[in-house]
């Protein structure tokens, strides 16, 4: 699938995209793209995304470093998600965790 | 985190959902919950979400019988986004596909 075949959200002109170690298969973190984001994400591999709080255009680890060197993009049926598969150069998290999803949904009893 | 402490998008009330086996970790499809759908997934142990298409709660496998049953649930540090931890009973995608991720970016030079 080409990047002009992916279909971003009409209103936001975004989509969500899932990044996942490329070799634990653990998932880091989940953001948001517009198509710049992916074009150059693809010309530089190195993982970039739209923030939508600061509305612009986002290097991830341009100012922490813990950059994400991206191995594969995979895209979903319906063209509208994709999922970065990368080397992390650092934690992914703010928090200075390896990934975003550090934390389980306590109240599951019917788990 | 509990339920309560989700954050769901104040405009469509839904969140984004990424189901991942929990063995192989493969992650097998994204979709959008919203509180019902995640109660529903707690309580019945069941993956369930919001479908926007048709715009109602939505059991995967209701009509394909491809349940999914959810082992664990993540939330990412922002409480914004989640992890359903799943043992699938059949393929994810609607095309026969084990994953709804089975293409890859194409056009991708630089990776």
């Amino acid at each position: 699938m080409r990047v002009e075949e992916l279909k971003f959200d009409e209103r936001t002109g975004l989509l969500p995209v899932i990044v996942q170690d490329a070799e634990t298969r653990e998932i880091l973190m989940m953001a948001y793209a517009n198509r710049e984001a992916v074009e150059k994400t693809v010309r530089t591999g190195l993982s970039h995304f739209y923030s939508r709080s600061r509305m612009r255009l986002w290097l991830k680890g341009e100012e922490s470093g813990n950059i994400q060197v991206v191995k594969d993009i995979l895209v979903d049926c319906d063209g509208d998600a994709v999922i970065y598969l990368v080397e992390p150069k650092g934690p992914a998290c703010h928090t200075g965790e390896r990934t975003c999803f550090h934390n389980r949904l306590t109240s599951s009893p019917g788990l």
